[in-house]
């Protein structure tokens, strides 16, 4: 039994407020069991200088926590005067995450940003970022479609990501803080809708793993991905039609 | 009529939800209007060094806005690598105004840093920080005086702040960002809830003012903190009986 | 009586040399008591970014201590690898202040940079900065105005700028260093030559105070600038006279 | 075919020659392919804050390329004043793969710092700094288990690195610079001696991947790393010993 | 015939003016013709940290220009985020040449650190700050040896310094900016009462130069630095007495 | 006798491996005694901003050690954020150097950028980088000129550098590091194949040296540098030819 009385591969309560700010061109507040991160999609008419003159489009992401995430205060990063390698490490994951269910070249010379900020942190800040700023760029995407009449709709597929990990050599899925710092494998898994893998990122500091052990826990974690894009999904309503519509025409290819 | 179809001397709704955070020693979401500011309070057992050894706490406080809180993405201070003027000159005007109201000596060698994080602005976002940010603080230094048994309530009295400004000759209270945009002048002001002045900042920058009109802003300014603060007081509830007590105290001696 | 014998509504003597850099387009040695600071103005034929193409000047400050400018030799701001929050306040302070006297769209798309540097501080050394930079500002553009034939005269009336404050529940005039570290409440006020406000900080970190002691500060205040404004119409001489008619000229519009 | 000749399953020829510096407690010259770095092991009687006090030791890493180890000159990191994201997550990866083989408290509270230089880049830098920082890792631990007779042997297992991807769906292992630029997959694994997982970090952000192509990637990845491990037995003669000894007294427990 | 009517070898006026400021433990204004530095001496009761322990002082300098002490204003380091390398180089250098001339031991565990800020510039602000340094650092120093009857006066001769090039096949003294900036060969040279070298700093960016050039130059920079100490020596009086018979004393071990 | 054996007058062995590095226009392991430091060439078709538009070209060098280059890790300034100043005045001075013997106009706009990266140190790393650099800059420019055509061969005469310095009253010459760290007076002389300064850079900060000195040092250097410069021409062989024949050109004008 886990300490919050979950069996071992049930993820925790998910809920996704759509539109929770009013200037962004898509935003969510998504809340995983306690962590709860805000997530809004920018759109700009322009991209980074190394995208110029190419005719494509740019998805990069921004990280952060507030002080006061973590049960104990963090120091600000714009106060230490610059960011630490786990925040790069992460914006850079849910960036490269993010590009993957996107075709640039529909976007036309145009940039999403996205930006996930962790307003309370109970473990899985970077896997929630992800499936909440998946929806936040389908907001925002799906809007400029609708408006620029793009000749391709952008979005591939789904994308969303959750956590796995090894404790008293048992497999478990969707981890708290708490299990989390007791860990001896911690992975990070992202897949798209069709069930394709976009990242894996597995770490034994603590223990090497086994291929066994390995197996298990991307099953587990496939079967919690997919109930992270169900709810997607439901928060996405109409958006989610045509995503599917475009993920499908895109299988036919 | 104004923008929002507000009178001139009318402040917006205010709507000030408690325990936001579950880390947190206090903490606050504060909403004025469309402005929307998470403030914590974190108590530390230990006070920065320029303090150290007098046998007296501190009272700090950060500020900053998440990228989209506005309608064009402002970059993220972390990530230009310092803070700029204005969030430093906000800053440490919270933490000047929140010490005008504690007894840093019945604190004892502790700390308390308000980080006031504006998820959405829409004008004001400082005067809101201030306010939200004494009820953050309240909470987490009642909580300390009932654990610690302090030798004196460390709270003196209520602290409340507001915008006020002049826009086409007309005096108005608490401006929205559209007015506040328009303003040529605008002053931020700080009161006690004895009904007393702690900072006064008034600039007119696009036309100078006159005496007379000072004291008219001055006057709406008076009429909008006092409302800002029955708002604080029943947010607080027993806590806000209790600090009505100690500054009851404090005007005795 | 005060520590240096003066009245509580006396300032401390004023002495302006104008012309002290030989490369700078206007500078002044300004010394109020024993507080130095040197201040130049720097012209330049174009605008920050965010200014292009309006048509329109700009007028900004900077503002620095000698690092032995105290009686503790303070880090320099160049070691540390970042300015503090103070003086940003500062500079931004001097910068808003100045810009309110003077007409951009006459000044065309030019920049006009005040450097305030304090060689030896006694308290005062803001608004110091304030009445020097003024004077330097002045000769710069007159110069300008001379030599570019404008279409108006940009600058439109006198600007300057004094400290006052509470101590022991006495209102005193142009605080120095001791004074200063003792007040209760602090103010620094900017007035034009015509009398009107410009800026108005005033702040009861150690004690809140009342309307009525607000309005006691402002009188003392508004006489302390007169006086300043009279040094700056002696040291600018002939340009005080095309700054009187401009005033005059903008009065009646 | 592959551009440079070799089968799919074949890994560009290894040299390492130890005690390349004659300062360091332990150093390589890695080659693999034409990548080459430099691995410095400093060994310190200290250990980082975060870890005082607990009895135990640290591993850490630093990474680094010279700015024309690649075919277009890049900044230095030092010049540009931060580190970039790139640099953070590789020596975040070095330093957490070593301390999966190494006994924190048969250390005691020394710090061991691996510096990872690479002097000349043509894809794999992140995995050859791996393979060769545990080479000069060995050396500098084993010369303090043999000076300062440590109650148990400090390093537990081998650990070798190598890359892996898909291109034109076809998987490749150890890729080199051009391949690496055009790969739709690309998977960095970590493995120790015993043949676990240390390291699985898979991305596909131009293509995401099946379980088949995971599968098959792993398989590739764990023959590589088979033998770079042996190459390091190679290279550290008596030193491997020992460790295999330490390593099959770890299996046993 | 030179651009301001001076002989090859005739240096510009010098006027020291001491105690220029009233915090300082010892303090000058130098003016060399139209270069103008404040020189400040700091003696705090410590050492940098990698002097604690030795039972020695140490003597450090720092040197800044202010914006417009150049005919173009030249950005704050402080704003721009760090010191630029001529900064840094001309620091090292005035730091570097006094220690040569100070008896550590007898300083005791204290510092002097030396604050060169150049108001006006027209060449040869490094060596003119290191002359206007020397006298800052005596009169602080002297004042030291009086209060705390030192084993022994630790200033063990003068020291001066200057400019010398050459410009058009001709070997001048003491260059002004313009001269400066057309000279092929440039030195500064930093030499003692004694008539040592201490510091001899030529570069032949433009055209390297033959022994026989050097030579000339290095015998008009001892006329020169002659000069200057004649010039310190008044400024200092009875100071200056000291100096001579502790250098005397020094001479005869 | 010396540490090493060596006579006063006699230098370490040099060596210089050409071509080092795949990637750059020019490169050299160069190696003199045990300090060793690779040098590579970089061309670029652009000029910094500051020499745009003159129809000139630009040379500029980088310096860096590698953190365990040295008995004791030195922190890598990429880690702290900002180059040092011993790092700073050593790249002035190589960039300073070099273009000393190039004629920038013949380059045409283009940048030659000098990365010298010491990767084991033992004394003399600014003069060994110099000397190697020499040969890597002297690779790119001729590459440069046989596929460019360019009007005049760039390249005006061979540069070479070495210490000298005072031990025990002794002048010895090319110093290692135990030398350098006991010597009182410590210089660097860098010299063209002419026989002709460049830079004479002395220092006596432990004590001030007599002319008879500084003429011993400088006889020194010019027999050591002679000897650096016969390794250069041995290391670029058909090179050194068009090399000399320019020189020679260039004498005869």
């Amino acid at each position: 039994m886990r300490n919050d009385g979950r069996a071992a591969n049930q993820a925790r309560p998910v809920k996704i407020t759509t539109n929770y700010n009013k200037h962004a061109e898509g935003s969510v507040l998504i809340e995983v069991g306690d962590t709860k991160v805000i997530c809004t999609a920018t759109v700009e008419d322009r991209v980074p200088p190394f995208m110029k003159g190419q005719g494509k489009g740019w998805i990069t992401a921004e990280y952060s926590m507030l002080p006061r995430a973590t049960a104990v205060r963090n120091q600000r990063e714009s106060a230490k005067g610059k960011l630490g390698g786990r925040t790069m490490e992460i914006q850079r994951l849910i960036g490269r995450a993010l590009r993957s269910v996107v075709h640039l070249e529909a976007l036309g010379e145009r940039s999403v940003t996205l930006d996930c900020d962790v307003i309370q942190a109970d473990g899985g800040t970077r896997t929630t970022s992800i499936t909440g700023a998946f929806v936040a760029m389908a907001i925002a995407i799906d809007k400029l479609a609708r408006d620029k009449h793009l000749s391709r709709y952008p979005i591939t597929d789904f994308l969303g990501s959750i956590s796995v990990g090894i404790i008293q050599n048992k497999a478990l899925l969707d981890l708290n803080y708490e299990e989390d710092s007791k860990a001896m494998v911690d992975m990070n898994v992202v897949m798209t809708g069709a069930g394709k893998f976009v990242e894996v990122q597995g770490t034994g500091e603590e223990a090497p793993f086994s291929r066994q052990e390995l197996d298990e826990l991307l099953a587990l974690a496939e079967s919690g991905i997919a109930s992270m894009i169900a709810e997607q999904e439901q928060a996405l309503g109409p958006i989610a039609d045509r995503i599917r519509g475009a993920a499908g025409a895109a299988a036919r290819i």
